[in-house]
């Protein structure tokens, strides 16, 4: 399965707290049995939506062992290997390969602001060494940008299978298709805005990593394959009601708790965030998971 | 034609200056004329493309009537009108409805970077009193940003028919139509982002008003008509074609003088630049001319 | 008085209107007048204060001459120049010449944003052939920036005799006296971020030219004076409490509405503004007023 | 000493690492015991010149440990003590207690841009809790920002001692202490930006922290002291010099590496970087080392 490449509706997953705001395993492992259920293609733990940086070296090591082997090799996993350092991550790596991840993901340095050329010689450290294939992760709201020359630069390393891009921008991924896909026809394109999912997918993304693919799995899964069989009327249409899910909840509240509001209305306890809420802030929620309630019944999940 | 929706490609052209720095009609009669040839839908004067900004008040109805005149009811023209104020904006607008203008195209108020409040004021004030119909024009990069509820609000206005956007960002597009279509069926969406003007008409856009439009109108006429024809696979490979003129003429020179030295690689006359060029800017577009004309010469132009 | 240093704080004022929207002469004269005799060092017509953007060419080169001719040599003028080209621009600067201005400001190029090499290869143009002294005018959050090299290659020429830096960073202002101080002794750098006048002062600034010394010029003037004076403590006193009054004007409407508001409470008609306000803005406008007389009465003005 | 309002110069030094890439505690002591000799008021550990994201949770408590002894009661330490979530920052304010810093350093949330509500609900917590003064540490370049009202609403926990601000907007700093001073004169304003340290301190910080005094411990010492005693002429001759160096040490390589570049030159073994440099950037940072000790050379060090 390694030399696979990689593609479809990969989902980076929040993880339940229990009321002591350790990790609720059995929960996480009866959501990720219900992920897999609805669809998804990949699991993507420790991702942005993930809230990665809350958690522990230790902690994130142990939701990437408990989704591997929850999924047991029903669908791939993509986990989320960025740490403090090069070689923080490369442990890391060599973890998450014992686990039998197909891939990790690493976002570009954050709280820094690189240049391109520190972007590429991490990456490069990285590739060099990692005992896993690697996917590039830019997300440029978050981290330092990674641009088309790094990635171009990048691709010469065979460890480095793909990319995923959250930002939001369709010349962006058609300036990086256009740079990679002829010296490197495996390579893989991930988008992470679901806003943009269908349309990403009709010029040239092989799927998508979405927050929202973990709240509507069924649905993200439906557009990818209605766009992969030429449906696109059908695929719009619920690009669109995607759109304004996405939008409830990503500018509703500060990311991801949206996103959280609106996987317990799906049926899972995920426990109170890490990141503590103002009183306002939850009565706000209240109200939006009112609106959210409307729209999932409105898309009949 | 004034109740008819606007739609197809409108090319925001360049103005061909003289010797002395004035508007060389003759050329820009000759350049009008092959544009239409070309298979442009129609005109847009007085845009950001046109340099609106730097010639006189005088100047510009001069342009209007020139291509109004030239287009003789050919195609439709779309006349940038904003002026230093409402009333001299308003001004505009009746000397351009006088001279056939199917519509006037009016940018946010820019210099200034007002509030949402602000702009809707300015707009509500035209929207009432102009005699003919207007165009919302949003370039956040340059001016002053129309966000969605305010056209929202703005498109109880009958007189405001539509809007162009310059974003890139396909989100904001599909944010826009799902919010203004229900209310308002006959409210015409371009983009006037060419990078991803097959994946804007696919998700619903009408039409777009292209800088590369004045370069290369038969192509982007293609695109627009492939992907109403349903053959996406096509008009995607000549997106991706366009997209490398479209970065080479954006991000080599200050804008719009890639799309200058490419226009006069066509075969027009377009003079020097009203904004000074240094001599190291100068050597650069002589290079610049030379990937310009190996990207022409692969499209077949 | 053509070859003294310019230094002192100069006003860039409003335009009194009258009630059918035309420049109201006979109170813009009576404000001149106040503005003089309340210690204003200068006046600066066409600013960004002054609105220059919302009036015609012709009525830019009226507001000139009336405020030329009213001060009648009691204090300089420092005339705003910038129209819609070089040419045109260089017209005015011919005008206000002859209109007896010290000097004229030029912001620059705005709505396009252009490289360092663009506004070097603009201002480059206007220094040679300018019959009258030009001060810069940097203002990035509305035009393109003017960063340090470019200044300091523009000082090359004698025609340029300062700059006037609205940035309010007072870093940038130290790199700026540390790049041209050394070649340009008599160059004058002014200050457009009254929030840091003293402090400017205190760093090497010769002066300011600020919204707020149309609103309160003898404050202005006292803060300059004490600085100059080496009484900090007292000019910091006097800072912190116009601050206050600033960021009230700035923040509280869209600029200049509020600085309009308080000069209205100084007892100058200002007539309507030319940019439109809501309902909502003209509600929050008659609140914004209570706070300005609060503050203007607390300043003891 | 705990109730002694924080002020003075604390320098968030860099860390030197080994030939294998670990903590080099004795060459740490070494440097430790030269900044104070050389007039550091105090110390941080665990700022951002100090890398803390590219160390382990463990490792940032043994560089704490470590700094706490050595300092040994000569100077104070502000520990920097930004974990994962505030489970984890709560363990590191008690850790840090206990080796007897005299206050902690919190970063605002980083990675994800929180809204002012998050804020200042991770920061109550955190107030709540701690059982040692904490100070904010706002900046935006690299985290979520800290408004004015959102620390007009933190100082009202006693535990909350001061705010460190790196954003370099003076009129910021004078904003906070209008806002704060009134209802807690005990609250410390450090300036974060050397660039503008001694005009930060006239309009009233209590002083600042500065990776600059990492590397010129005795000009920074003397800037305050200058400052302090009213010689501001003096000060400001020598605030012109650094700020040429900062400027060069930051501008010249991605942050911190010229100031590891610089504290080299001071005769310290910092070792290879955790974040990797290319080869280009290894050549650049020969070339800039010249700069740097002729910079060094002529501030006499």
């Amino acid at each position: 399965m390694a030399s696979q490449k990689i593609q479809g509706i990969f989902t980076p997953h929040l993880v339940p707290l229990d009321k002591s705001g350790e990790i609720n395993e059995p929960e996480l492992r009866r959501y990720i049995d219900w992920l897999i259920a609805q669809g998804a293609h990949g699991l993507y733990p420790n991702g942005s939506t993930g809230e990665f940086t809350r958690f522990t070296p230790q902690e994130r090591r142990r939701i990437v062992r408990i989704v591997c082997e929850q999924a047991a090799g029903r669908v791939q996993v993509l986990a989320g290997a960025a740490e403090a350092n090069v070689r923080e991550t490369l442990d890391a790596c060599a973890a998450y390969a014992e686990f039998g991840a197909r891939a990790v993901a690493i976002v570009s340095p954050y709280y820094y602001q690189l240049s391109p050329e520190s972007v590429y010689a991490y990456f490069r450290e990285i590739a060099i060494h990692s005992p896993i294939d690697v996917t590039l992760y830019n997300i440029p709201m978050f981290a330092s940008p990674i641009d088309v020359p790094t990635i171009r630069r990048l691709v010469e390393f065979p460890r480095i299978v793909g990319i995923k891009d959250s930002s939001g921008d369709l010349a962006f991924m058609m300036r990086m298709i256009a740079a990679v896909r002829p010296v490197r026809p495996d390579f893989c394109f991930l988008t992470g805005w679901e806003a943009v999912l269908v349309p990403a997918l009709m010029v040239g993304a092989d799927g998508g990593t979405h927050a929202t693919a973990g709240v509507v799995p069924e649905i993200t899964r439906k557009m990818f394959d209605l766009t992969r069989a030429g449906q696109l009327d059908e695929a719009m249409r619920l690009q669109f009601r995607l759109l304004e899910l996405f939008d409830a909840m990503l500018y509703s509240a500060d990311f991801p708790d949206g996103f959280r509001a609106a996987v317990e209305l799906r049926g899972f306890d995920l426990g109170v965030s890490r990141q503590p809420l103002s009183e306002s802030q939850q009565t706000d929620r209240a109200a939006l998971k009112k609106v959210l309630q409307r729209i999932l019944t409105g898309l009949g999940c």
